[in-house]
């Protein structure tokens, strides 16, 4: 794809298109993981073990803590160094786009959701050293947005929840066309597709990679909780309403496969993310994150019979989620781009 | 009335239905009202004591405050005890409802308009526990919000600001339309009015409750200002312009009568709350405040004549009203089901 009238063309691929590779961060804060730093580490190599069998892995690890990353991985990724506050490349890392048929990368600017976790310097930072470091071009923008808030079909529709991106802790005074043209120019899509977003999510302000997520253009994967006395599950259904009234970039309607979400008396933290929908799609593969409860089993059959073609594997993301995230939040695919 | 389709039947009823009884909250925080506490406490028995005329009065107070509440109130208002923040029941209440012909009441997050008072766990926890103490199932809700921004006519129709509700001390990167379909699932109203509100109340952000009430279906009253090089008469007759371009759930356009607010050079606080509106209507009656000045021969003829049928029992709230609300903030109302 060529520029026209000199503007260019930009294309953000799917996630389920092929990838190059997957980037991710090697969590380091013990100020913010304590005595469970370890086992949130032994969690990311265990991810990144399971990526692996698909495609390769990248680690950016901070310079003080890249031997014990080396040691712990050994050959299942490959680590370089950069300075990193934390460890969420869904949300610190570049979003990889095709700019006129060559691969290029938008750096978002990145305030830990909204200020929520100081420093974030080193991580606003990220995106552009990842880029520069595989001599891509940056595409700069002025719009606050993590990767975790940006769902994309590759035929030129994004969904988007107001909630996080709309949030004044990111984007103060900033209309939904304003941010609404940005988001477009940046990913080059044509429709955006905006949800309300979860106003309880406490971490990212209701990032729409916890709630709904494509299966191929046209078909998503949306999380369904229907006990409408729950105030998550009335959420969910005013989200869905709000989808399902409208088209995308191709004038679709979109079709809706429910995930009900993890439910058991032991997950009940705001802060525990509770999502199946946050699964992560390296090339053939579908790495799930499970909770070792009955619904899992629920959860393994609908994603298996969304992605027919797709080995799943399931991790058990007890050391993980209660960061706030899980699989998807803490990976970054790099496209396989044609160009 | 009963659910149809499995989706419960709710309605807010309007506060000039019958109550069964009007809940209010003890001052006791000498931190925030100091020498003036006694004052205030006084203030607030003779409030409850002009209700107790029309209707119980039931007094929740702080567990170390309640041996005083009970000496200063006599028989006026039974006492129950709770932990509570302050004293500003309208807000920090439930908003009782009808589901299903049921008695039920919800309970909105409460950070204290905004933050602007710590704490305010207990005041967040107090609609639960009201509930919870009357054996009514409670209808959580995930918006911010208080009474005092909530003005029903028990016919489908509720107006609101957007300076209160939309306000990102409140609930931040909410749409419009998703704050409005929460308020019709909680409140089983079919149509919200959305008033512009008023950007210079530093208090409630501009809560209806200091603006316009309801006298029967179809009728307000609308607080005026016709001074237009007086900021507030402007943003008041910016409310009303709106107020006149919609209609109600019945597709009325509705009948303003128009309430002057207190006027007088001794009333110049932005915090003091001078306005006739913020009256309270118990069964069969009328408790108006008003502040020792000329105008206040005006409210009460204006008020009489909006509610013939009500007794008008007037309070001077000038120990009150520095607090930045007045006897609507203070009470609220429990209606007498017919369920």
């Amino acid at each position: 794809m060529n520029s026209v009238n000199g503007k260019p063309s930009v294309r953000r691929p799917a996630e389920y298109e092929p990838h190059a590779q997957t980037w991710m961060a090697w969590p380091h804060r013990r100020d913010l993981y304590g005595a469970r730093l370890g086992k949130v580490q032994s969690g990311y190599v265990e991810v990144a073990k399971a990526i692996s069998q698909f495609e390769p892995v990248t680690m950016v690890a901070d310079t003080a803590h890249a031997a014990k990353a080396r040691k712990m991985l050994g050959n299942i990724a490959s680590v370089v160094e950069m300075a990193i506050d934390d460890c969420w490349m869904r949300d610190s890392g570049p979003s990889f786009v095709e700019v006129n048929g060559k691969p290029a990368g938008v750096s978002w600017r990145f305030n830990a959701w909204g200020g929520k976790h100081a420093p974030f310097d080193n991580d606003d930072a990220l995106a552009g050293k990842i880029l520069a470091h595989q001599k891509m071009p940056t595409r700069e923008s002025w719009l606050y947005c993590e990767g975790g808030s940006l769902c994309c079909d590759g035929e030129g529709t994004l969904i988007v929840t107001e909630t996080s991106i709309l949030n004044p802790n990111r984007n103060p005074g900033i209309s939904r066309a304003f941010a609404e043209a940005e988001l477009k120019a940046m990913l080059g899509v044509e429709k955006v597709i905006w949800l309300p977003g979860d106003p309880l999510d406490t971490e990212t302000d209701g990032h729409i990679d916890g709630m709904c997520c494509y299966v191929r253009p046209g078909v998503v994967l949306f999380e369904v909780n229907t006990d409408m006395n729950d105030v998550h599950g009335r959420i969910l259904a005013q989200n869905r309403a709000v989808l399902e009234s409208q088209t995308d970039a191709k004038g679709r309607k979109l079709q809706i496969i429910e995930l009900p979400e993890a439910a058991d008396a032991t997950v009940t933290s705001d802060v525990f993310c509770r999502s199946y929908i946050n699964f992560y799609l390296p090339n053939g593969g579908l790495i799930l994150p499970v909770y070792g409860i009955a619904s899992d089993a629920v959860a393994i059959e609908i994603v298996s019979k969304a992605f027919p073609a797709r080995q799943v594997v399931t991790i058990d993301v007890n050391e993980i989620a209660p960061g706030g995230g899980s699989i998807h939040c803490i990976t970054q695919e790099q496209p396989a781009f044609a160009g």
